[in-house]
């Protein structure tokens, strides 16, 4: 009998931790979201619980950010990392090590991309609001719109065109954690940018597909519809500013 | 007998791809930095073996970036991937899965920490100049030095103090790439923002230590002295104005 798994990320947003929710999720294992359950005296649960896999102090392998999943004595940090040890673990990655190494390689990629999401309505500062910074993100955003959003797209549509066991997967002949990560992208992006996504999104017609036949998945489906899925919000990554799309 | 290492990036910065060059360095095995080689009718090398690398009409596994390695039949993108191949490859990561993924979690931190520090002179577009973003550049560099800075510095620290296996590296009792990443970031900062970080390193002695420590490997003293260690510049990651300094 294997552990619970325990993820560790904030309460009320998406955010990175989303990424590790869907390939749970996905899996259909057990898991608590632990910051999103009641203070309970004496129980390792709720926001402190959270706080404390970030203290250095009070855990030997505090994680500089969440999110963090505990799995038995592991506690490990870093979105792509946790994915890295999920894969094997739910059976979401290639077992041989090329396809799991390329596989790191995608998500590290959208790892990027998700960075420069976030930039787009924080690049001066994350200690301050967005309002603090608006001149400036709109001067990112329009270079995001313009140019890395189609480069991002673009790279992920020719990955799908050149996996040579041609399903509809980003690797290999089924589905794995990268393509979970790359339906949260392009479901975020179409929530931030809703006028970019729709002017872009018709050259790729794949990536759609994609997102679509995620979405299909029936975990997946029962997921998105259930009250675990947190919706998307303008204190998570993807923000829908609409000055920000152009 | 195993196939020679072949990096693939930009030949002249240290950039990115230093984190790799470093690590074959310190292993002193056999690689070709690719893109650092002359062009030569029927043979890939130069830049022009590098680019091929990030085509996907020409490339199944292209990457987005470079640097990418070739090894065998393998073409491994994205710097923390690349390490955690190689740190298997040549001893330079612990055996234990639980120790290979804390280290990749460090290795990932550092690259989130490299990417603030380029967006600290590139703050809202890499497709212009510095010149053209420098307003939001010293804003940006402002909060990095006074917020985010001493965060990763702490940070570091603690991982050091918190090895149990305490001798002067991150992760167990031998250096591992994390080590030999983390010198490289330390090297970096000291070149880019001079003054901060000597207001900042007197508190934590055990990262200059480690600094250090990495500086005087032999293989690693070796290289530094050698011309194929390019210096820092104003076209890098790590580039030195000292407006951004304060």
């Amino acid at each position: 009998m294997s552990a619970p798994y325990l993820l560790y990320y904030w309460p009320t947003i998406q955010g990175r931790g989303e990424f590790v929710r869907l390939a749970l999720e996905e899996a259909s294992v057990d898991y608590q979201d632990v910051a999103r359950l009641p203070e309970r005296k004496g129980k390792q649960q709720g926001m402190s619980a959270m706080l404390a896999c970030l203290d250095g102090d009070a855990t030997p392998h505090a994680a500089y950010a969440p999110p963090v999943l505990g799995h038995g004595d592991l506690l490990i940090g870093q979105t792509p990392n946790i994915l890295f040890y999920l894969g094997k673990q739910l059976g979401l990655a290639p077992r041989a090590e090329a396809g799991r190494l390329w596989l790191n390689q995608l998500q590290l990629t959208m790892a990027d991309w998700l960075t420069e999401v976030h930039d787009t309505h924080h690049p001066l500062s994350m200690n301050q609001y967005y309002a603090e910074q608006k001149p400036a993100a709109m001067l990112r955003s329009a270079d995001f719109r313009a140019t890395r959003l189609p480069k991002f797209l673009s790279y992920f549509a020719q990955v799908l065109a050149n996996n040579p066991r041609r399903g509809d997967w980003l690797v290999g002949p089924k589905l794995t954690y990268g393509d979970l990560s790359l339906f949260q992208m392009l479901a975020g992006l179409r929530y931030a940018f809703p006028q970019a996504m729709a002017r872009l999104a018709p050259a790729y017609p794949s990536l759609s597909d994609l997102h679509d036949a995620v979405a299909a998945r029936p975990n997946i489906a029962r997921y998105l519809a259930s009250k675990r899925r947190l919706p998307f919000s303008e204190e998570g990554i993807f923000r829908h500013y609409p000055e920000l799309d152009g």
